[in-house]
């Protein structure tokens, strides 16, 4: 495995360093750009924004920046919490409500059972929400690249996750029938509260680390996939002909698709017990699915942990490193020096490349030197 | 794990370059033995069967090959999802029919149930069987070298899950007694259907390394199965007598045959719960056996594993090298370079081992170039 | 994951030489105090202090000490079991107590059921405790530092585990309210027997090893614990919308928390059997749950087990080295040479870094040529 | 894991070398004895002792070998197949035995229902037991050495795995009470035949390097039982108190010992589902329970696979060597070179120590070439 295992950590070692300088390298160009205009104007919004965007985004820059993110993470925590209780019967109570309705003169009353969420819940929501709102359009207000924020999947799904509370909110008001409707569908669409998890994203290396893990083994999850289906196509027909041919009455394996969720539970090693086989050649099929699913499993999975082990031993040993140090201490540019960074380095100003690479570099040497000196 | 890990490595690389080059051999084979015929009838035919030959094997070669790939592709997915629909019982209708047969004068009327699918399945399956036949004519008019063709198991595949359904329609018309009797025949050997599965191995690379894995793992395997087998068998024997020491009336394990399906469900850790010990000495087989399972699946898997790795990093190694180019750059005869490739080569008009061997490790050096410089 | 191995692998020798060199340099410390002091006094305590206090910390140190260590792995054993199997009922009679209060001249007879253990096994752990206070004692009393004593969490959990007993005997000769409601705790309480489990930490070097990997594995575990609820969030909520979709009616996933238990129990690939999803969406979800679980554990698992395997391996080529023969050699202090351990040496009296370090450096040099020659 | 890797390479290619040359080298040894002995009388003991060895102990000697050993290995499948499926009711009639008993002058009349195996199973179980005590007897006459034969385990198995069916049939005669004891005991230690299993041992190379791995990994095997122990201990404890918070009046966990059970099953991921817990301490409980089983046997399985794939790929390169040339054609003593094996060969007739180890010393150094250039 030595060849991907290689070219994998060169592709980990450019994308896991790719998201930390481009903010430091917008700064820049924005500071080149604010250089470029008239820097009277824009004198106190050019001190003020680096300093508030670094606020929001980067929790080691200050220690109100601390403060926030540690706000941020508590929001976002009792949020999902809330978000999962009001589900929780003990949270909801169940209203009857009479309903009169005048049509063509005959008025009707309807009861009409509806379920009410504790309004406690609601009110923690609210806050969260509006903690929620204020972080998003103070990082809207202060992002440096509005177009970069707009495209970041992150953004987005802080956006999404906020709109349904405010839509709630003021159609609640209303009492036209389509405001109903619309509430109604609102209260299904709530869901996308559970969007509030990737927050965390921001907060925990890990997640980033798991992020960049399941980009990169792409093809091998998609192996994964194909691999089981297969697997479960053969074994849930195999099933399903095992079961007749021993013809018991009552089989559970009536058709191969329902064969199919046998299969994934049979080869995953679940084994819920809802569904298994009573003759001996379905028995038979069932240890062979067993046998092939781990198998099927084990064979794809080293590559993607491998992948993880990568980038987690990358971002735990880039953890390690001086960080503010290496961005304060300005080096001499080095012209000569040559290039082993990849091309994204547009700016000019940026003529360093002493700044972060030759240190990744050595961290490459000495990886390796690690390397053959353990394995 | 160092000696074997290196020797199958060899070998992998070998077995892994030998599927591809050998169609460009049997192309030259062809045009030889063209050539020293005469060329004029054979003129027309020369130029077209490799170019339809390629539209139908290889579907980098032209944009056309690529649609044709696709829409088998499409057709096999269509087809496998028909033959799992068939067995639901919303496309299944049962009608009653009555027959009556005039037997010794006397005349009765039998109902019968009669299963019968839903007319759109059986249309989208003939259409599906329609383009398999097509494809698998010209498959067969068009390729180079007929006996290998009919030697291939994916050939022999593609011809037997196209049988059942002609077999089926012209013997529907057919109301004789024997013809009856097959039909009913051909409609358990149905399940043969599910072998178009393996036509997708054209299609995904990843499924070609999984059938190089398993026939380079066929040793691991039998091991696999040898360790299981004991295991089945020893804790099999251990749960039938300490479950019948407890003297449980109703125990589930009756015999040591039942306690096989039992001792499977235990050591591939699935746990259905059909069958658990209730007595503390069946208790403690069941721990043993649990335990025993997991290193008994756990020893012979990595290797097979290994294995998976091994070709799976060829694989993706080799998709990413150019690799028309090679194809059409004669390389004059090197009779004095050193033969770096395994001595399977009988054809003596193969002169030049550089053909596909310094291929092999030029591939090799670029590998490691790709890998040195940021891919 | 070169370079994290490497770093870990330094990391590991330091800290799983720590724990061995302390008490010799307690000793050493202990010794020197002594000579600062009068001799003359302290003599016989002098002698007999370090003496015994191997005898009851190093089993290796004589075969006294490894009678006592026998002892106590015994009585661990033996109190644990008892322990166990106290809870069962076959040792536990149940009493009808009568019990007549007399309340405002009105003279109530109330019988109570009172849950007896039996004695016999009163007496076992009496025994027990009176060992392990014994134990303890010499403990406190031979032990050359008596605040490092009184940190360490083992001899906190020693202490715990006994208390309990002595505090039940005392009081249960009491008659007052209040002694019988701190009895009534106490029997509650009586779990924190089950602590002395980790007393087997002494005895057994396999579980050092497991001490030091899971000091060693805070951030994977808590990245693996991360990970898992991450996943048990997301798939708890979708498995909740999923069976509603499907509505049924008397569905298992009532709620999101509960969801919490499903999505837990099908990550992990248990599969008890007691909540799965019935719907063709639910069943999905339940896949990839399966799927996302596979991939989630086996993620951080490997660095966790590598740490593992690591500690272990060094604890292996610990125990192989001739042990004592390096202490009571002393050798002149080379002030001139390299420091090559960590800066813990707090004292000035250990100028010798040789002392323990150097022997370290051998320790590596004899392993590794331990590893050449045929051991 | 590199030192403890290494040593484990060295152990593994001296105890896997071990087997093969001493009955070559006994073979030696013998021969020397013969002719230090007057060649006359045993001459043709010494021309025949040999061969008839060889012929049931190297299957690979003779042709004549090979069909023993492919009979005794179809014997051994027979016996065990007969052994299984003898357990099964459909091989056993219950018949009803009027026995009448005169005592007292009183003559009583029992119906007795005795459990008949079916005769064919046993007429089957006889020729295999034949075919068996042939074997044993032929090996106990001709084994060179009588004292390491007896010692040999699987030679005791041998004789245990016989011994039953020559008394059943022998006191099956015998109508006294004493014999009818015995015969009754006899039944019960019929399960002694499973051990002919590991007769098995003889013809799968597989099954003695999983021998090998067990014998090596003792003590992990016991660092994975004690982690288990620890495990099932502390979550038995845990999960008894967390129902027992959660009150629930028919819980499953009734006391600790039974807590064991479920605690296995959780550790491995078995989940049969006969008990789970349902309170939700309980289940935060089982949750930490699964993640610690799958860390506990995740961490001291890789060193036990780690032992296997070492003795496997030794078995794997030792089978592909030319085995027998090598014993046929001798070479010169090559006194001047330096002896690299371990000094076991006491024979002085043995003076070619290039015979067989130069060849295993390539082989190590090929190893070693190939780990540098793979890893």
């Amino acid at each position: 495995m030595n060849y991907r295992q290689h070219r994998d950590a060169e592709e980990a070692l450019d994308s896991f360093e790719a998201p930390e300088p481009t903010e430091e390298e917008e700064d820049g160009d924005l500071k080149r750009l604010c250089l470029q205009e008239d820097g009277r104007k824009l004198g106190w919004w050019k001190r003020l924004q680096p300093k508030v965007w670094a606020l929001f985004e980067d929790p080691y820059s200050s220690k109100a920046a601390r403060y926030i993110a540690f706000a941020s993470l508590f929001f976002i925590l009792i949020s999902i919490t809330t978000f999962c209780l009001e589900t929780h019967e003990a949270f909801n109570e169940i209203i009857n409500k009479t309903e009169t309705t005048t049509q063509n003169n005959v008025t009707k009353t309807e009861i009409i059972l509806e379920v009410e969420t504790e309004p406690f819940l609601t009110y923690v929501e609210g806050m969260c929400v509006i903690w929620f709102t204020f972080e998003f359009f103070m990082r809207v207000l202060f992002c440096p690249d509005k177009m970069e924020f707009i495209k970041s999947s992150l953004n987005i799904i802080d956006f999404v996750a906020i709109l349904p509370f405010y839509l709630e909110v003021g159609l609640s008001g209303l009492s036209s029938k389509a405001a109903k409707d619309v509430l109604g569908f609102l209260r299904v669409v709530r869901f996308v509260r559970i969007l509030r998890i990737f927050k965390l994203t921001r907060h925990f290396v890990g997640l980033r680390v798991l992020g960049h893990t399941l980009r990169a083994s792409t093809n091998e999850f998609l192996l994964l996939i194909i691999f089981l289906a297969l697997g479960v196509l053969i074994f849930a027909t195999m099933i399903y002909y095992a079961e007749r041919i021993g013809a018991e009455p009552d089989t559970n394996f009536k058709n191969i698709p329902i064969g199919f969720w046998w299969a994934v539970v049979t080869m995953t090693t679940l084994g819920y017990g809802d569904m298994y086989p009573v003759t001996w050649s379905g028995m038979l099929v069932g240890a062979l699915c067993a046998l092939a699913g781990v198998l099927t499993i084990a064979m794809p999975v080293p590559v993607i942990v491998n992948n993880f082990g990568m980038y987690y031993s990358l971002a735990m040993a880039k953890q390690k490193l001086p960080k503010k140090k290496n961005k304060h201490i300005p080096r001499a540019p080095q012209p000569g020096s040559p290039n082993y960074c990849k091309p994204d380095m547009q700016s000019p100003h940026r003529s360093a490349p002493g700044d972060a690479c030759p240190l990744a570099q050595e961290e490459i040497i000495e990886i390796n030197r690690a390397g053959k000196r353990k394995e």
